[in-house]
């Protein structure tokens, strides 16, 4: 399996199964001089943990991740950053009903064609659980972009849409509610509506809206690697997303040039910022937004008929502890991989000119 | 300038501006023993090239590509190939309209910031010529994937949307109108608003879709180079692209689980598709399918205020012969994309087991 | 710090510093299906580890890897191998004597320079500790190839030289003695002058000869990526290395074309083999063979004068518990890069052609 | 074919076979803002073009090298610097003595096992022709670099050695003569000796010794791409070597640690120099040196036996127009493939520290 790496100089490798002794990862290309603040790392990792409130799952996972390397005194050294997370949580239980059988819209099916086995227990290497040791190297390259602000919030559970834009919104009330929209009372529509969902065993589907602000001009590589580019593969790499738009998007399509052209100020900022921030690929020091949909989780508390990897229909019967919608627990993945991104970008950035 | 390569075993490396001698480039990885169609790759140019139908660009540009390495007798030997479009049409003309000022929803402000130079004939690198590079490299992709079918086709022109999916469509006629809309009546109905967009010297944006097909069970590499996280990242770098969603995209968000999940049939194939070909980043053996949204053209014939380099106000005039909407030329563009990230991926995809 | 990884396919990513808790790595791109033999690995690893005998480092310490991820009931499952080898021997101990000077001919200095702080505990990441890692992926790359030999073994201590080629020797002896040479009579007179050096608290270089046998034709990639270039840079990345040669070496530019060339046999294989193996950088089928140069280790138990950090002159003593030479340790390392070169170019060799 | 490009953000991507219509490649990653000399690129290239002197293949071909982007107003853009070589000289002349039969020591035999197929008229991809690329490409990182200096002569043509080390020759003079040895006494020996080499259709081996003179500390990243395995690479890229050392190289081996440890005068520079300006893969800003070897050119101008690709024994007679000894003509090429390590190396020494 390729594929385990992101970025180029600010560069995050990983492994770990869900149901192994551990994940973790390296981050190579970590400046040095930088004063980690533990406490702001862990932070991002209790946001996306299991178990954090009542429309999460109900599993407990400590997600402790214990520093290796790469730290002397409290401070990068510009050595790799090796860091492990052991999972406490991964019981002997009984696999019997996964093992011979493949789950609809899961990797299992996929991964036993791809590889010819599989670590049948739970989702092994395509479970979210892998997300965690993302919010890990997030977490440090947002202290590393200090200047740099990344918010992300749900601005949709089903067909319950935040109808508000970011810059009428109070972001700082993000984390006020379980299910992470800024505004109270959406918030409470979507905190109702999943609950409901998770009675039925079902689950539902969301998007997570994210504002980067503060961001200096001139971060993206043309031609293949432009900003969006990078940010929309770094979106698009997380379990369960199923499109990513940025700046009009979608939307932008319905109009015409000279409605969505941004027209200049004279310090070089825009009037409106339909290009979301990238121009050309690279940051033209607007906001940069964009929004990434998340397909319902496809784990249901639920009877449902299958295959077995004979061809035989076989019945099966979802358990355990899931989420009924996995937005909640993604918003600091989309802001620990839009970190990612703009770190990787900003040490890029330092190596186009002939006089830095 | 980092980001002028795709690809990690099939990988193209571009080069070029608009207004120089020549672009071009080096499609290094490709496998020995292919016989190109030469004129296959010709095709697929003329579908992309300048000047080939009342509703796209008026510039003439033949787009004669020579291949210069890696072909011998015909064959390709395994070698890079190396191939160059001389550009034909850059002739001497006056660009003091753009030299001192930078023309909105362009790249130009932020090629100056981010390089403190630019090259201010028409576009230079960020101009969609460079696309003319991703064709041919695309169109012998193709070639190696011979069993596998690209279709794209323009899906929406401004708030004309073709209300069919690509199953209830014959997609043989896509090539068979100026819009490469494969429904006749909608195909006429965008045709004619494109046409009364032009004569406002204005433009519009529009969605492309595209199918794959007939494609094996097992490409793509988990965790952060999933097959769709590939090909969203292809798609976003096309020039006006502002958004990509394949399956059920953004409409998947309001779906259960258990409307959402895909039911396998014995053989392995599922009852539905809302997983677009794709489960945990790998094809699954289905057609995978995607949208991709472009933004109305920066580039008006109309009057226009703006700023210089100074931070002046200054009054412009667009000029010249442009798309009045990109997507007809854009189609062969996806498909080319595709076709480059899915060479890698079968590529890739020889190097996962201990017995290929 | 870029540069802890290793491959293009088959990928070592390493991390850890000699004192910190651990040292550890992520192999990405291990093919699945691969049965491995964990004692094998063991094997390996205790020929690299510190007090194996009295010519190495008096220092103990078990190198117990540790595998988090990548296998499953004992086959490797194709996802990242994530192991860690935690550090048992770091102790609180004093390290007054280097915190504040430079030790020569160490990376002390230039570290601090280039990152502008180090971890002054030992030699920190530029400790010869991190080649542990690489014997664990060595060993592991060892099983994919299993049915090409990789032999290393001591030819040179000093001015000691061991004036049998290769195929004059019985290599199955290698492991006989405490220096790794397979000649008894050459390893007695190596092993007694390494116990003299030692004596007087000195160092001595050699060389380590090394024979890749059995080996398809075609593995390799021209232009950059040649197979003896990847070789080269491999051996040269290992601590203390000087220089590599491989086939005539050095010894080749006092030879006539005529002389030097390698006539054919009518099976392909060749009458002479100069060439070592590798002809336009791809293996030819002949044994490749290689000798790479070590210095004298740079630790003396001496004392010596030096700076510090200001400049000043200062005193300063060494001690600890360090190698005289490090040749016999690095018998096993030198296999282990040859067969990540190996295993990388293998599986890169599985993509070239249009029918693999 | 993968592996034709060098370099991690000062890439250099090569394309072109000897008898193609054309050489050529891209610069990834030079940054904006050199004004480029072309003169000095031309004078490089001069230096390893054929037909300069008696000593070297007749062959006449005046390598003219296009730019076709990158560049405005003669200054780079920052944008990847496409370039062109055309073949003027490759005519359609009678390869039938090599079409059917394997050179000896050459890379038809490999090229044939591996690809499948090959173009058989002269070396192809295999043919230093390639060179020529690296040496426009090393011209701009020497520009790039300019404070730097690099300078490579010969120090042996077969048995004749130059005895002095780099200090003690005036390296102004090595361009006075043909062989491009700065000790005029020596120079005059190895021509000699290269043209009675000539008159017997022979051709024999030589080194390359290279000094790169004020270059800043800190240039190397740890782990697996320091500064002298990045260098030895990039020499053993090179066609014909056979080995690289550097710093007290092989003859270092014989040396105690109490001899070798370069000691620090209190400005941070060393009394000695066996270091060769490398401490643990970074550079100390002590002079870098090091030694290449080439084998004998594998083309003679004598009758000889071989097999056809058939496995028969064929007679077989050199021809044309070939080198005696390359040394002559690859030292540009190997201070060429320095500049393009060191400028990857400055590039990637800006990203290492929160405040650069």
């Amino acid at each position: 399996m390729a594929g385990n790496s992101f970025g180029t100089i600010f560069k995050l490798t990983t492994f770990g199964e869900s149901h192994g002794p551990a994940i973790g990862g390296i981050i190579d290309g970590c400046p040095a001089g930088i004063t980690l603040d533990l406490d702001a790392i862990r932070k991002e990792m209790d946001r996306r943990k299991p178990g954090q409130s009542a429309i999460v799952t109900q599993r407990k996972e400590e997600d402790q991740v214990e520093f290796y390397s790469g730290l002397f005194e409290g401070v990068t050294t510009g050595t790799p950053i090796g860091f492990v997370i052991h999972n406490t949580n991964q019981k002997s239980r009984d696999y019997s009903h996964i093992k011979d059988s493949y789950r609809p819209s899961h990797a299992d099916y996929v991964y036993d064609k791809k590889y010819g086995l599989r670590d049948y227990r739970g989702g092994g290497r395509s479970s979210a659980r892998e997300t965690a040791c993302r919010v890990v190297a997030g977490a440090i390259a947002k202290q590393f972009l200090k200047d740099i602000n990344f918010d992300a919030y749900v601005s949709q559970v089903g067909n319950i849409v935040l109808q508000k834009s970011y810059d009428e919104l109070d972001l700082s009330k993000t984390e006020s509610n379980a299910v992470r929209c800024p505004d109270p009372d959406t918030a409470k529509q979507m905190e109702d509506y999943i609950k409901s969902i998770r009675k039925e065993g079902d689950t539902i589907g969301g998007v997570i809206s994210c504002v980067i602000r503060n961001i200096p001009v001139g971060l993206g590589e043309p031609v293949f690697d432009k900003l969006h580019a990078q940010l929309g593969k770094a979106m698009l790499s997380i379990n369960a997303v199923k499109g990513f738009e940025y700046g009009s998007g979608f939307a932008g399509v319905q109009m015409k040039g000279s409605e969505h052209n941004d027209q200049f100020n004279t310090d070089g900022s825009t009037k409106t910022n339909y290009s979301g921030g990238v121009q050309g690929g690279i940051s033209n020091g607007m906001d940069i937004h964009f929004r990434v949909a998340f397909k319902p989780v496809a784990t249901l508390l639920q009877a449902y008929e299958t295959i077995d990897s004979e061809g035989n229909k076989v019945q099966a019967q979802g358990r355990g502890r899931h989420d009924p919608c996995v937005v909640p627990r993604a918003v600091p993945i989309v802001e620990s991989m839009a970190a990612l991104v703009l770190a990787d970008l900003a040490l890029l950035n330092r190596t186009i000119k002939l006089d830095p």
